[in-house]
């Protein structure tokens, strides 16, 4: 074993490495094309300046999807330069949808830093949101082959998906319960559709049919269901430290995550016990709701991990792992790409932040 | 003459019936893709239910986009339906860009009814619209051919336009000064680059080279900027029976169009008297500004008339309505088409609402 590695994600870290190195020069040149105060906003919210202008490093997220992006050109038999434009394209879009999600949300950080509706304004976050989108749009169409035809078909119907669950995910925010089944669906479409899109672009524009290009995109929905429920996780039982969130940080917000839809769809006293305190916590406004002291919030925990929320979360994490290995089991791909995928599954079911 | 059509609208009249006849299913159909709740949004959006769910017959508006998307297929020799889906993708961004729009710019009311986010509230307004924008790409690429890969390519071009245009727009909103250059660079993305669009998009579909496409284009790009011109004048004079906006609606709003900026940046009393008020204007609040009476506005127009705004807006009209129909002087059509595109020209420059 590997010390600086124990969990032997090498493999991951350096796809994740070459997803960032091919595609961040494509995005930041795709970005470029904005005008002037729409690009200084888009060069904030991509970390790269800070809110007075200034040259910035700031965390730019794990890249997951990228990365997923080139593996699929190469799992198309092409080289993983091929992919870089639907890399560019699913970042496009990714990073749409942030920054709207973040305003219609009232989300004010985002990775340690102000959100852009709360710096620049909400009009600002609306359009630079739609112009990411319609650049997304016009870079994977620069191709003007069929195939890039094909991959923005794809793009366009995972946008509309993570659209539909956002929708969703507000709508459950008014409603006093929401199932199992409902919160999988709005996580597969927030979630799983995008990540489905980037497992399949690459090997679109490298020219694969269909099958092939539908498995890869079975493959990249479970992951990305697995990706959620490791989210979940991490939003209520994750280290402050490694994930840059407040403690119980979900359950500050009242999100109906998965460990709580699951954790209040059991039976027994714990699962009564939860349902009556957060019936009782959805009638209280955000500011009453703020002034709760850890403990009640430990409480919330405690009860959502007795219930079984936790356990059947991490279950279903590896459910959904095993379920996207198995998309990829009859695949006829080359030699190493498969054991790279798996790598990176593996790597989404384990990580700390 | 007809006295039922004194101008001799009748052609472009019948012209804009079958846009709307052929596009409007088509429309619905698209529409009805869209999950519950978002589905309920579009159809109030565009009229077709009320704010409680019940159909209504509301005004569906002009309808010059579908109408031009349908003369550009046949400026290629195509069928008339086969500008559909260039026409119903061109009013899914159209469509996209007023509920955006609307909020950003806080406007309450759209075609005697209230705005989207008016009714649904601000989420539900950017979704919607986002949603819209995802529909149009889908729809324009389900085609499938490479020929709509093309179209697409120019309607996500013309999108990002639009985008930039109410960018700009918005700044503008913000600065003491806006020359007439600016106010025309604004309207052309703002206006010109979606009619620019629906003008050759069902020829791009239709197979139509790039050289006839882009001559429709001019066609509609300037077919726009004559749009604007016009709306900028009805937007301080027109009759409010008509237009169905208040008098003097866009000063009321502040906004700098183009007969308010050619009558600042013209020379004489009018003209300093004007800029005089304008600047004063600016540093009231908008409820100081609201209590305003008739007589405030009335002075402010007719300055505006006497500096020239108004003859330099008609004028200006006159010369984009000319030099559209010039970008179709060298053209290859079937025969009957450009008489067509020049009716529906005419009909833009003498419209009353």
């Amino acid at each position: 074993m590997n010390p600086a590695d124990p969990h032997g994600h090498g493999a991951a870290l350096a796809l994740l490495e070459r997803g960032r190195a091919l595609a961040a020069p494509a995005l930041r040149t795709a970005v470029d094309r904005l005008a002037p105060p729409m690009h200084n906003v888009a060069a904030y919210h991509f970390g790269w300046i800070d809110a007075h202008g200034r040259p910035t490093e700031a965390d730019s997220g794990k890249a997951v999807r990228p990365a997923l992006a080139l593996l699929s050109a190469e799992a198309a038999g092409a080289g993983a330069e091929a992919g870089v434009p639907g890399a560019v394209a699913v970042e496009l879009v990714h990073n749409f949808s942030l920054l709207h999600d973040d305003l219609m949300d009232g989300d004010e950080q985002r990775r340690h830093r102000d959100t852009v509706w709360k710096v620049h304004g909400p009009a600002q976050a609306i359009l630079v949101g739609d112009a990411l989108f319609a650049l997304a749009v016009e870079v994977i169409l620069e191709g003007g082959t069929e195939h890039t035809a094909r991959a923005a078909r794809r793009l366009a119907a995972a946008s509309r998906k993570l659209v539909d669950g956002q929708a969703q995910d507000i709508a459950f925010e008014h409603r006093e319960r929401v199932s199992v089944a409902e919160c999988l669906e709005m996580e597969g479409n927030k979630t799983g559709a995008l990540l489905a899109c980037a497992a399949g672009i690459g090997a679109v524009i490298g020219g694969a049919d269909d099958a092939l290009a539908d498995a890869l995109e079975t493959y990249g929905h479970h992951l990305g269901l697995a990706f959620q429920a490791v989210d979940d996780l991490l939003g209520i039982w994750g280290d402050p430290a490694a994930t840059g969130k407040l403690t119980w940080s979900d359950l500050r917000q009242r999100k109906k995550s998965l460990p709580v839809v699951a954790a209040v769809a059991a039976e027994g006293p714990a699962a009564e016990r939860l349902t009556a305190l957060l019936t009782a916590d959805a009638k209280k406004t955000q500011e009453e709701f703020e002034d709760f002291d850890e403990a009640e919030f430990a409480t919330r925990a405690a009860l959502i991990e007795e219930a079984g929320g936790r356990s059947w979360t991490e279950e279903e994490a590896r459910r959904q792992h095993h379920t996207a290995l198995a998309a990829l089991d009859s695949l006829d791909m080359p030699a190493g790409v498969r054991e790279q995928l798996t790598a990176l599954a593996d790597f989404v079911v384990v990580r700390r932040k």
